[in-house]
């Protein structure tokens, strides 16, 4: 009745994804039966249910893949990604969008501005990930940001960063393709970790003042710790990309001595619309970021170069 | 011991020294003995204190005009614009900067970089204003702000919600040309007041939401009225603009029904640093704001442009 | 389906119940249609729907009155009392409490402590608008506040600030004898604005630094424009007490030249819970706010002893 | 010249302290010649500077023992316990109040209420960490906290989140009458770490809710662990205790996942005031928390004391 069903038009595969199509899992998030992946799409309304007011058939549209209750404590807070009740599409047990249609509820259908693609529209999920991220570590105006890795998630949470008026931006990852991607988008500083001294060229460059704010996206555990050590006494460290391991060794006295704030960041609440509008903005030419289109039913062949590394690959958008 | 001896370069006219200059007197801070006005300059260093490390003779700089106890309950909480001990240079008993030298605490000047004209940098304080109440409005990515008046003041705030990444700001002056220089700095919408019934037009451009934030630069009662109605339930409305009356009619049960916060703002603080970054960041052509250059001897000249407005006056450099 | 039936067991008269009927009207909320008033109750669970687990018959119960959308952006980000779908029990068109039975969706219906009374569960929503007002005003540990008017919202916001934290409580009043109660509650100074230059007396009491927070809950011009004389540079006023009036003279250039935030408060979102965790903590003896019981056949009595003020009234409770 | 003479009264032995005693440093702070420890003072004045004002001899008074620069970007910004030229009382190479008379800037040296002892006095500098470490976790109205550590700055925490209104605190310890101590401050449940699965336990107090905040003040590496593990999604740990190592095997992914805000804390800041108004205001019989009294010259007894824990042990005043 409050639904709305999409064609879909475009949709990415997440490193999530990839993480369920080998594993069958996410923590506690096990696949018993079979499931439809997939929760960046765009698409079109081809119907709505009767109370539906703000969409009609023929609408191009994106999808934020939550569904939260709207009535527990977190979702009456504004922490509706928190939902112990949320639905969120293409986690067991709710289907996926690597399907040529979805039905979700209206509230979280938005129509699309109308200079977006629908490959530009695939991309709002991840860039609301980096927004919501950027939110929460409170980067503001002048800031300096540091992003380790520049991954699709480290690639929107550099546009963030970008947006709330960081001034510079410093990018770490193992390979020069990606950073040079990164400066594209507005890094004013990379550094190939393989090359340098992570910890040593950031003081440098920073006249040894560290970075404000440091969002974590690689998952890696030794680029975790080494975050405490390049972000300044007082900054914040924003935890975004999901770790291999549960625990793991971490300087935690030198969080306490430097008055570090850490914070956690699982997906992401009222970001959507700041994405639309970054999007449409015009300021980031983020159709660089796909690197690879498919349709639908090679959706395996997508998998694998994600699997593999082969390829230079950032998003890969699956067309049905 | 820990000042510097400043040659000054660049010095703007603010609207606040040509109320001293007309009235003696800005509320209880009243010109009793000859004053030297003036606190927006930029310049070189001639000579450095003893204690001064960061500085030497040489040096372009830009002054912070406060010099805060940094020992009261304000400055101890980060608040040092509020400091009762607070020296401002060019209000009563200290001068200012309309003069070829002046001397200023090192902690409070910051060398320019080096891409920066002095010009520019005499620009650096009207901007922290600007940047300055933004922060203070919380002006977050994705957020619509109208900003009431297209003056100095109301364009620097305008460069600040831009870098905040607010991406619908809409201005409201009584000039058009003015209005035609807020779309220069990124103005998305304007209007003239004279025109168009501003709620109305406001509610239309919005969808019937009207805005997040509402920065009142004009110093207009009408104006501060009309930014109650302008901005949405649970918004925020920055006070930036001196009135002319002390008091006058304010729908403040509109502001309890609506759950507005309004904020005011006394000068700035720690907003200089920022400035700098975001005006070096070559994002702004600031310089289209000076309309007129003078030698300092000229400076009667400036005032009465500022005060007759017969020409397109925004701001006023003066050359010593 | 995810209601609950709730027999009254008491319900107290709210000002604004009084304000329905003497003038038919809130603002735009106007009573068009028979309508029963009454938001402030607590009960006995009769019946629950289907869905409902967390309640069952013969629970006793306090009920926010608010049920909002849980879609909007204003559910979303955590303000559901700005939802513009929001049902209100009592307000037009939705019926309200003084009546035998209410249904209301369960997830707004709260089980009680062991150790309350039903009178004071009826006390819980007046405490959940003081916790809210004093949680927007971000009244902390150490805080000098100053409460506007000891009716029952003042006392509520009073309970509220000795919760928090605050360490001098000043409240004023025209009426000794609510002074004397709001000693009862904690105030730690009392005044009566018909004895004492209110003004003077706060600049003497607080060594010339003025109050961080004011809570104005009168309703008065006269005490609106006051507040901004008695806070300090920085500080907080919360708007709390409805104005008769719409706009009137104000003093809006001290707020912005002192930097005070003036904050709305309309109704309180997410401070049930808390309300009843401070109810049930045993510290405030809130029964001595209810100055009056009445069977609700009585109502009309009630309505005139709060219009005539001819005897102390505080709270009425009402018994169906 | 802006400085007071103070003769000590009582000073208290911090861990601090101790650390120092047994091992020579803290971190990089590495006694290089002799030094005289002890931060934790009350005393009366016996000589002020020329520059000061607001203090006599004779005055009784409580020292903050930090003297921050007052200009730098964290003195600036609040944050003057990052300051990197900071001063601080007992650090290498400051001497501290182990000692008959300490010289200390007066801006940092306040008056005692009249009803204060000196031995109150002395609690003030550790309740100021407490408080301190609060405000960072934003402990508000109606929140339920856990405390890891019923040591003197456990307890502290303990006074700090009862007087911002938490309204259920739990404590964890491995000493019963530690946990009895705790009761007595305030805390509504205590659980032995030996006897009972604190994990598992607190799950069942909270309804498998969890708390919203966790104050680690133990310094274990395992208690660190397992503050993850208890509090709720969304919620907040504090870091107090120091940790004896530098780094261990911590749940980062947990922090992600459950989007909890690690908070670390380094002495603090502007807290004095607020905690000489909670030691005033009665509510709490700190002196319970003094174990032991002995003169200056016995102070290598005191730490024996501390270092042996044969007896009961939370603070010992000494006395010169």
């Amino acid at each position: 009745m409050d639904e709305v069903l999409v064609r879909v038009k475009s949709v990415g595969i997440c490193g999530s994804d990839l993480h369920y199509w080998r594993t069958g899992a996410i923590g506690d998030l096990i696949i018993k039966e079979p499931l439809v992946l997939g929760h960046e799409l765009s698409g079109e309304v081809v119907d709505v249910g009767r109370s539906v007011s703000h969409l009609s058939p023929g609408d191009r549209v994106v999808v934020e893949p939550s569904s939260p209750c709207g009535r527990c404590r977190f979702c009456r807070t504004g922490r509706y990604n928190l939902c112990p009740e949320k639905r969120f599409m293409g986690d067991p047990p709710n289907n996926g969008a690597f399907a040529e249609y979805v039905a979700w509820p209206a509230a979280f259908v938005y129509k699309m501005p109308s200079g977006l693609s629908f490959d530009e529209g695939a991309l709002v999920e991840p860039l609301s990930i980096g927004a919501y991220a950027a939110r929460r570590a409170q980067i503001t105006a002048g800031d300096k940001v540091l992003i380790m890795g520049a991954g699709p998630v480290g690639l929107m949470c550099l546009i963030a960063a970008v947006t709330r008026g960081a001034t510079e931006i410093l990018v770490v990852d193992m390979f020069d393709w990606r950073l040079n991607k990164a400066k594209e988008f507005g890094a004013t500083s990379t550094m190939n970790a393989r090359d340098v001294n992570v910890v040593e060229k950031v003081r440098e460059l920073t006249n040894g003042e560290y970075v404000d704010v440091t969002m974590e996206t690689s998952g890696s555990p030794d680029a975790a710790a080494q975050s405490v050590k390049i972000t300044r006494r007082g900054g914040t460290i924003a935890l975004v990309g999901l770790f291999d391991s549960v625990q793991f060794e971490y300087p935690l006295l030198d969080v306490l001595m430097k008055e570090i704030s850490v914070v956690g960041n699982y997906d992401g609440a009222h970001s959507f619309a700041t994405s639309l509008q970054i999007m449409s903005s015009g300021k980031f030419d983020t159709k660089k970021m796909i690197t690879h289109h498919l349709p639908l039913d090679k959706i395996e062949v997508g998998f694998k170069i994600m699997e593999e590394k082969k390829e230079q690959v950032l998003k890969i958008e699956l067309h049905p």
